[in-house]
C-alpha cells in the first residue's frame, strides 16, 4: 500500500480502463472521450470556464501556467512558504517572470494582510501565484478565498497550484476567483500519474493571448484544438482513459462526498498521530486535508523508519524534501483512502516505532482513528 | 487495427505491463525500472550517450531539445519539408532562436549540398535541425549521415526529430554524429502515446549548461536526478512499464532484424499501392520506411474514403495534415507490423476504393505484398 503524497493508490476500475484499445486520437471516438473528460472536470474545478489536460507531470502543468502569462503579467507576487513554492518561484524566474517573494516559516502560511501590504505598494505587481496546498510540509493556505477575492477586487491574475488537493479539500474556482488552477492525475484524483490539468478563466485569456513563449504548453494552441474535439499533440490515451473512469467514479459518489471523505481520513491520522505522542510539523490552523507531515523523535533514522515500514508493514510513505529531509516523515492521504488505510498506516507506523524501541499509545492511537470514523 | 502514422497498435503483452503497480518514484523498484529502461535505450539508440525520458508528447521532447539549446546555439538552420518542419521551425522561434530556413517542396527532400552552400556563408549558425521522417508527407531525408559528418567536421550541433522513425530505419546517432535526437513512445517503439525519448551527445552537454529558460523541460535537472535514478518530475509511471515491456521485446527481435521487419513492410506495401495503380505522393530516393503517404485519385473524399474503411474494414489510417489535407491519405507502417497487417490494410484499401467505384487491381496488390515476403 502506497500512502504517497503521490502517485497515490489507483482503484482496479480505473488501473483496468488504461487496457482499452489505442484509438486514433484525430479520430470520432477520442472526440467523446475528451468532451466528456472535459465536461467532468468541470465538475470537479467547479467551474463554467475552460478546462484543459497535458501530457505532464504537475510540474508541467505549473510551466504551462506560467509561459502563458509571464509575457501578459510579468511581475508576480509569489508566497514561498515550502520546497513547492520555491519551484514555483524558480520556474517563474525561468520563464522570464519577476517575482516578488513573501518568505513564510516552513509548517506556517501566508496571510491576507501580508498580500495586501505588499500589493498596495507595488502597483507592478499583476498576478499572484501560490501553492494552495504545500505538499513539502503538509501546510496548506487558509485564506485562499479571501485571496481570491482581494484579487479579483484588485484585477490581479490568481494562479493558483492545487496539484496534491484537488478533489481532497474545497476549492470551487469560479466562486474564489481563481483564474488558472493546475491539478495532477495522480494525487486525490485516483490516477496513475502523467497527466496535469488545468482550468482557465475568462479573464486569464486576455493575458494568455499575448504569450509566444512555449509551443508545447499553448493554452492558444489546446484551445484551438478543442473546437475539433482534439488535442494540439498526441495525447497519452490510456491515461485518458484513466482519468475518464476515475472522475465517473467522483460523480458517483458526489464531488462532496469525496472531499468530506479526505477531510475524515486527515483528521482521524492527526487525532491518531498526536494520540500516539508524535509532534505534527504544520501549525494546526495551516494544516492539510492531504498531506500529514510528523516531525520524527529525536535520533530516528528516516531511511531505517521507512525502510522498516515499507519492507516488513508493507506500507509506503515518504520522507522529507529540500531542508526537511531526514526530519520529518509525511503520509499522503489522497484518493481511495478510507478508514481502512488510515487503520493500517497508524497501525504500521506505531508498531515501525515500537520495532524501534518507542513506548507509543497504539492502542490510543487505533482508538482515535475510531473514534473519528464514528462521529461520522 | 490501426495503421495509422502513431499512435500505432500496442501489443497486448505492452499494454499489460501498464498494470503493474504504482510505485514510489523515489524509492527502489522505480530506480531498478528506469536504469534498465535508460540501459536499453541505449540500445536502441545506439549510442554509449545520456538518453532521458519525458512524460510527454513527441512535440514535448521537441520542445525540451530546443529550449536546451536555443541560448547556446542561437541561430539554427532548419530544412522544412512538411508540416512537422514547420512545427520545429516554430518551435525555435517562439524559443527566442533565430531561424534560417531551407524551404523544400513537399514530398522531396533537402540535400547535403543546400545545407553546406548555407552553412559555409553564415558563419553564425551553430546548429543544424531537421526531421529525419517527415511524417505529413511520407518522406525522410536520405542522407542524414553525411549531414551528421558534416556537422561534426563544422562543429555545428545536430539536432534530429526521429519521432516517427526510431527503430524502424537505420539511425545509430553515435555513428552518424547526432548529438540530440527526439523520438517518440507511441510510434516504432510500439508503446502507447506519453513519453518522448532523448540521447544527448557529449558535445551537446557544453551547449545544454548555458540554458535557463525551461524547468520542465531542463535537461540538467534530469541529468542531476537521475545519478539518484530518479526523475526530476514524477513520472507516468505505466507508460514506463509499457516501455520496459515494449524494450525488452525489441531485444528478443534484435534491433536489426526489428529494423529490417519495417523496411520489409514498407517495400510490401510500396510495391502494392504502385501495383494498384495508385500514386505515391513522396519522390521515390525520398520514400520513408514507417509512413507511406498516397495521392487520392480525382474527385475522392478523403472523409468517405477514411470513413468507409474504418466502419467497413475496420482499418484506420491517416488524413494528410497541413495544406495536404484531402489530397492525400497515409498509411503508418510501424512497431508490431507484419505481413498480416499489410494484407489487411492493402485488401481494405483495395475493397473501399472498389466500393467507390474505381476499379483497382485488387489481385495484382495482393500478389504484390506476398512477392516481397516471399523474397526474403
Amino acid at each position: 500500500m502506497i500512502m504517497l503524497p503521490g502517485p497515490t493508490n489507483v482503484p482496479s476500475r480505473v488501473m483496468r480502463a488504461m487496457l482499452k484499445p489505442i484509438i486514433n486520437h484525430r479520430g470520432p471516438e477520442f472526440k467523446e472521450l475528451y468532451a466528456r473528460i472535459l465536461e467532468n472536470l468541470r465538475y470537479v474545478f467547479q467551474t463554467k470556464g475552460d478546462v484543459t489536460i497535458l501530457t505532464a507531470s504537475g510540474t508541467g502543468g505549473i510551466e504551462c501556467a506560467v509561459s502563458n502569462i509571464v509575457q501578459g503579467a510579468n511581475k508576480i507576487l509569489v508566497p514561498v512558504s515550502g520546497f513547492f513554492g520555491e519551484r514555483l518561484r524558480d520556474n517563474i524566474i525561468a520563464m522570464g517572470g519577476k517575482v516578488v517573494e513573501i518568505p513564510v516559516e516552513w509548517g506556517k502560511s501566508v496571510n491576507i494582510d501580508q498580500i495586501e501590504d505588499i500589493v498596495k505598494k507595488d502597483k507592478d505587481i499583476k498576478a499572484i501565484a501560490l501553492v494552495y496546498n504545500e505538499t513539502s510540509t503538509g501546510t496548506k493556505i487558509n485564506c485562499l478565498r479571501e485571496i481570491g477575492e482581494f484579487c479579483n477586487e484588485h484585477d490581479l491574475l490568481f494562479v493558483v497550484d492545487a496539484i496534491s488537493v484537488l478533489g481532497g479539500d474545497y476549492l470551487p474556482v469560479d466562486d474564489w476567483h481563481v483564474d488558472i488552477c493546475v491539478a495532477g492525475s495522480q494525487k486525490c484524483l485516483m490516477c496513475p500519474p502523467g497527466l496535469a490539468l488545468l482550468s482557465i478563466s475568462e479573464k486569464a485569456w486576455s493575458v494568455i493571448e499575448k504569450s509566444t513563449n512555449t509551443f508545447y504548453f499553448s493554452l492558444k494552441a489546446y484551445k484551438k484544438y478543442e473546437k475539433e474535439g482534439q488535442t494540439p499533440y498526441t495525447p497519452a490515451i490510456p491515461l485518458y482513459y484513466a482519468l475518464d473512469e476515475a472522475l465517473n467514479m467522483i460523480k458517483e459518489e458526489g464531488l462532496e462526498n469525496f472531499i468530506q471523505r479526505h477531510i475524515l481520513c486527515a483528521k482521524a491520522i492527526y487525532n491518531a498521530i498526536e494520540r500516539m505522542g508524535l509532534t505534527l510539523f504544520a501549525e494546526e490552523k495551516f494544516r492539510s486535508n492531504t498531506v500529514i507531515a510528523v516531525k520524527y523523535p529525536p535520533k530516528v533514522s528516516d531511511s531505517t523508519f521507512r525502510e522498516l515500514l515499507r519492507n516488513k508493514y508493507k506500507v509506503v510513505i515518504a520522507g522529507g524534501q529540500g531542508k526537511l529531509k531526514g526530519s520529518i516523515f509525511r503520509i499522503g492521504s489522497m484518493g481511495m483512502v478510507t478508514q481502512a488505510e488510515v487503520l493500517q498506516v497508524i497501525a504500521a507506523i506505531s508498531m515501525a516505532f515500537s520495532d524501534l524501541g518507542f513506548k507509543l499509545n497504539f492502542d490510543d492511537s487505533i482508538a482515535a482513528v475510531r473514534e473519528v470514523f464514528k462521529e461520522k
